[in-house]
Formats: C-alpha cells, sequence, structure tokens
C-alpha cells in the first residue's frame, strides 16, 4: 500500500538516544548515554503509601476525567514552588499541567509555528525539542554560545536578519547537552534583546533546582516583563519521571491557545498522577529530595570529571557542569564520535554522539555524556574503557569505520 | 503584545462539551452534557491496592522512564483482548499505548494531513475528532449516515469526487453522539468501499463492549486485508478514564511513524498508570467489570428513554442505542438547541447542542445526552424538566433567545 503521509513526516527520524537506549538494555554495557536519573533515589515507599491512599480516598475524582488544566491543588503547588525556586511570580491560573516538560515542547511547535518559519536556539541544543518542532517543519537558527550562555551579539545580528522569527528555544540551566548554565548577567543581556526584538521565548528548566554548587539562579522567566517567556517545568528530574508530569507557565492570552491545543491532544493529563505529585508535595519534602539528588549526582560527576582528567588524551575538551545530569566533550577534529560510538560498544561503553544535538548538523566530534545513572565505580569503570577506546582510535585513526550505523545496532 | 501563532491556530475553539462542563460542576444541575462513565463502578479497592504494591515492588522501574511504545505486558494483555472482544488478529508489536484514544486521534491527524486534505466523517461525528483534526487544516466532508451506519452509495459518490482523501474517521459502535451502531452487513460493504479506494482508515472504538444486547460485533479491523484501518481503542469507558490509558493498532509501516510522532509528542506515557492497568488485567476480571458496566448503563438508558417516550411532545425524535453512553435527539426544525440550552439551565438541565458534532455547521435542531453518569431517579428527573422546557419552546418559539452563548456561561 502506498500510503501518503502529511509533508511533516519527511523530516521525522527516529531519536538516536531513544534507538540507542534499546541496545543498552544490557547490564554489562555502561551506558552513558541515557539521560536517566537515579531511581535509587526515587521516593518509593512514600509514593505507594500516597497512591494506595489516593485511590482509596479519591478514587471517584482520581481515577475519573478532569480539566485540561490539570488539578488546581498541584497548580497552586507550582506556582508557590516556582516563586521560591525560580524567583518566578506565577499565578497557578496561568499553569497548564502537561505529560512531561516534552509535552510543552510538542504544544509550542504546534501554537506558533508554521512550515519555514525561524526557530533560534543555542548550538547545541536539546534533542527531543529538536524533534518535537521538527514536525511542523521550521527552520532552526543556531545561536553560538559559550561558557556563559548565547553570545549576544551573536543572537543580534542573527534576529536582525530574521525579523519574522517565531520563537527562541533556551535550556538555560545546566542544558542537555552541554551541562553549561548561563550567567546572571547574560541572562539580563539576553532579555533585553528579547525585549528588543519582542520574540517569545520558551525557557526549558528541567535541570536547574540540581545545581552542585551555590544557589539556583533566578529564572529568565523572573526578569520578563512582557509576557514574553513561556516557562516549562518538570517532576521528572527533582522527583521521577515515570509519572509523566510538567507543566508550562504562560501568560494569560497564551495560556488559552495551550489549553485548547492540549485538549485536542491528550484532553488532560492522568488526574491521578497529577494528585499524587500533590499529595507528595504536601505530606513530604520535595526540597529535602533535591537535596539528596544533588549530592548523589555531584559524586558521580565529580567521579567522572576526576577520571576523565586521568585518562583522556591531550586534544579532549570537557565541560566542568555545576549541575544537571549531563558533560560535554570534544574531540580532537580528526574523530568521529559516531565511528567512535561502534569502537565504544565492543567496550561496552555507549555515549551519544554529539552532531545529533545540532539541528543543521555537524559538530560529528562531540558527545554527551551522562553521569547520573549509576553508581562512581562504574562511571569510574566506564570511563577508562572509553579512555581507552579514544586513545587507540587516536593512534589508529585508519580503524574508524566510515558508515558505524550497522556497528550501532550491533 | 502582537504573538504571531501559526496559521492552524486560526480554527481553534474551546470544546462546548468542556467549556459547558466547567459550570456544570454545580450538584443542583442536572447534566447529560458529559461524557463521564459511572465511577462508582470504578474498581477502587483493587486498583487501590495494585497502586501500592506495583510503587512499593517495581518503583524502580514503573518511576522511571520507559519506552516509547508502552509497557511490553500491557500491550500483550491489549493485543489478547482485542482477538478475544473484537475478532482482531493483533500482535503486541503493533500496538502502541497511548495517553486515551484522544492522543491516538491527535497523532493521525498529524501523520496524514496536510493543510486542505479531505477527511471524510460521518454526519454527525465526534467532537473531539473534530478539533484534534482541525489543528491539522483539514476540510471535512461529512458522509449521510443512517441507522446502519454510513450510507454507502454516498461515500461512494463522496470517494469518487475526492480522490485524494487522505482518512476515513468512523466510530462504528455506539457512537459519539449518535448512539448508533454499524451493522454487521453495513460493515462489510464499507470495508469493501475502502480497498477499492484504499483509503486508510481511523476505527475509534471506545464503547464496542458496552453493548446492552446480544455481542459486541467483530470490529471493521478484523476485516482488513490490506492494513487500511488504524484501529483506536481505550481502556477510558470499559475501567477508568483518570489513568488515561488508550492505545493504537496499526500496520508495521504505520506503526513505525506514530511511534516517532509521539515521541515528539510526550516520549511516553505513564510508565506506572499502564502497568496498574497491566496488572488489574493480570489480577481481577475485567470482562466482570464491563458486564458491570452494561448492566448498569443499559438500566439507565431504559430509564432515559422511558421518560422521553412519556415526557417529550411529538415531534421530537430520538435513538433507542444498543450500547454506550449516549442517545441523540432531533427536535422540530423551528428549535435551536443552543437557544434551548440557556432556558434548559435555568431549569438546572444540561445537555450538548448537536450542531457541534457538525463539522461544517448546521442541524442546530439536534443535541446529545448522556445516560451513564447519574442513576435512574436523576435521569427520570432531568428528562422530565428538559420535556417541560421542549414543550415550553414549542409553545412559545419566541421567547427562544437568539445568541444563547452569554447565558450559557451564566
Amino acid at each position: 500500500m502506498d500510503i501518503r503521509f502529511a509533508k511533516r513526516m519527511q523530516g521525522l527520524r527516529a531519536s538516536e538516544i531513544r534507538e540507542l537506549l534499546k541496545h543498552t538494555q544490557n547490564p554489562e554495557v555502561i551506558s552513558f548515554a541515557g539521560g536517566l536519573p537515579a531511581a535509587e533515589l526515587f521516593p518509593v515507599p512514600e509514593l505507594a503509601s500516597l497512591a494506595h491512599e489516593i485511590v482509596l480516598q479519591e478514587g471517584c475524582r482520581v481515577l475519573q476525567y478532569s480539566t485540561t488544566e490539570g488539578d488546581p491543588g498541584l497548580r497552586r503547588a507550582i506556582a508557590g514552588r516556582m516563586k521560591a525556586t525560580r524567583g518566578i511570580e506565577a499565578a497557578a491560573e496561568g499553569i497548564l499541567v502537561t505529560c512531561g516538560s516534552q509535552q510543552g515542547v510538542d504544544l509550542t511547535g504546534k501554537l506558533f509555528l508554521d512550515e519555514g518559519d525561524a526557530v533560534l536556539c543555542e548550538s547545541p541544543t536539546y534533542i527531543g525539542a529538536i524533534n518535537a518542532f521538527r514536525a511542523y517543519r521550521p527552520r532552526f537558527v543556531e545561536v553560538p554560545t559559550d561558557e556563559d550562555g548565547m553570545v549576544i551579539p551573536e543572537l543580534e545580528r542573527l534576529l536582525e536578519g530574521e525579523p519574522a522569527a517565531k520563537l527562541i528555544y533556551v535550556v538555560p540551566d545546566f542544558q542537555n547537552p552541554s551541562g553549561r548554565r548561563w550567567s546572571w548577567e547574560r541572562r539580563c543581556r539576553f532579555m533585553e534583546v528579547v525585549r528588543r526584538f519582542r520574540v517569545p521565548v520558551v525557557e526549558d528548566a528541567p535541570y536547574a533546582e540540581l545545581n552542585f554548587e551555590g544557589t539556583p539562579l533566578p529564572a529568565l522567566k523572573s526578569l520578563d516583563e512582557n509576557g514574553l517567556v513561556i516557562y516549562l517545568g518538570t517532576f521528572s528530574k527533582i522527583l521521577c519521571p515515570g509519572l509523566r508530569i510538567g507543566w508550562l507557565f504562560a501568560e494569560p492570552s497564551l495560556f488559552e491557545k495551550y489549553v485548547l491545543a492540549k485538549q485536542g491532544a491528550d484532553l488532560h493529563t492522568s488526574s491521578f498522577t497529577q494528585r499524587l505529585i500533590g499529595a507528595y508535595m504536601e505530606r513530604y519534602d520535595l526540597d529535602a529530595n533535591v537535596l539528596r539528588i544533588r549530592e548523589a549526582y555531584r559524586h558521580r560527576r565529580d567521579a567522572m570529571i576526576e577520571t576523565m582528567e586521568q585518562v583522556l588524551p591531550a586534544g579532549v575538551n570537557f565541560t566542568r557542569p555545576g549541575g544537571g545530569l549531563f558533560l560535554w566533550a570534544e574531540l580532537p577534529p580528526e574523530l568521529n564520535a559516531r565511528a567512535l560510538l561502534a569502537l565504544s560498544l565492543k567496550r561496552q561503553v555507549a555515549f551519544v554522539p554529539g552532531g545529533a544535538f545540532f539541528p543543521n548538523g555537524g559538530h560529528e566530534n562531540t558527545l554527551r555524556l551522562n553521569f547520573s545513572a549509576m553508581p562512581e565505580e562504574r562511571i569510574e569503570e566506564g570511563v577508562r574503557r572509553l579512555g581507552g577506546v579514544i586513545r587507540a582510535a587516536l593512534e589508529r585513526p585508519e580503524e574508524q569505520p566510515d558508515r558505524p550505523a550497522a556497528a550501532v545496532s550491533a
């Protein structure tokens, strides 16, 4: 049968990360490829007991249909938390509960993007946003990014060349994939530019509370005087991802449109899992949980960085993230990270080649490493193996396969 | 701020049903407007105990990220149930778990519809599908429908006029809103036409198991030799809707595209609520639960029909559904159901004006009544009040307000 799909399906490809995850289920493989939070830190007994209580006492409500906007108690709790942790004056009425922040990205594409519209983003940027936006067939305009965030003169230059730019998508806190956090000064200058050009901004902030040193920085949204910033949050990294609860905070005129788009997409997010998280926040100490996560991930990051410093050859540069789940490495330009992955998988180590995080391609000598998902010893062992693979590749570059795709799925 | 939305947002309007639901939270109002299953039939103690056990014993897995396709055990259980109840030879590998069947409709729009593409549908059709598809800016081609389903010569005529038709969307079992079920003969003739024209079909089947007499009829999908039918199922009406678990079954070439589209939309559906339903099916008797629901809804339908026969004036026609949640009424042509709703709400009775179920408008003298959500006495009282409102309107048609919208939100 010759099915005729919509044009938008032409650009959609399987996410490299998710395809990889399938091949790294083997417990022998040390996988730095995923972006999984540490499951051993999930508050399992607390959630088990709450789940029982909520279904038993509120079953008629939490197992029933509910409103698209979300559970009122959870929306209030989220508003309170945004104020406390990110400096955002949020009203519960502006918060839409979503299926993870991924749904917030997709709904944003649906609201804003016609074919050919320009979306500005960091270079590199989050692969899940690339995939979600790609279904709406925009052009991606990559803005050069340094240690402190988007490079402002470059942003200005690119916005001048794109007077009809529809969106700027950014992850200012411990970005996936780079692990970098924007400085305070850069946030302020970014918002000045945004105000001047009046372009809506999507601030995707899943990792903002996972700072290993100092305090979280206020969100871009806290500097937003014109209702230009759409803020995306999630419980996936500060509690657990399997309940699929994220949220979106936007000005009233935008909020209404988001509600309509979500209504068409899935009516509403599970009443039960929304209430479960709301009850957890009422009854337990989410801040304490975040502290436990920060502490564990800090040790894991330290183990990764220390081992990398020991075993990686000169010419390999990498970020030292102050929080989050990821570290970003740049190999000497003659190495191809996709080819390296094929070799690496033979040594039972996985990572994500960095090229996938650049919507317009290139940068094949980069890679992303996750440090949240395993204990220090395993991180150290994996990095040692990876170091061996990189050293071997640098010594015998001719052994790098040209087309690693087949080997990857092996 | 002058935000420039995507063109697709121009056609999106708030769902009349969901806006109405907000005004019918008042317990004084007898609401036939929603489509809520009977919450008192949810297996609350069973789900409470399973929820506790699953989080406690499998928390590290069910609170973690999982695959886009869905929980393997649940997908196997769904495949088995589709065979047993609908005669469909389904492989677990072809089943994608979705956030309700609503997400299946939305993803279908995303996969297939470019602006201006023709979607054929029953006239009337499900309002949630109209809203989901509308975001992709298709043209709706309404196919006349009688007691037995789509009128086949009309379908053939319309398909001949639309050689590039992209989709046919149908709800063959106890349709929302009409309550009608397609006959076996009509199903066979429909599939012959579909085979001839080779147009993909979305079979949305949330009510198929809720037959009050006889046995469920085999699905269109069971007659599908060419992989043309995309089947949408859900647990919302046979178990409970608040867990937001539906599914989609499609041929491999389509399935892959659906997985990609869902990945961009929300990564995956809650691992926990998927597992909860999977465990319920393993441990308890879902068939027995369906029997309880059928029995209760049959009594409610009977109460509604008997009272309608007593109190409604001549000239009001209505369906006698053999299953499902809805009944459909046609008023004398001089009455406008939107205007009638405004009057009806003053008597504390709500329903959905039928015009909303016709994507191209018209049919303002029709209305949809839900009978699943309340006990018989309340149904009888509500129908009596509604009968009074209709009789009064027929006697004094000049009192019908012209623009009822404001009154609706009152």
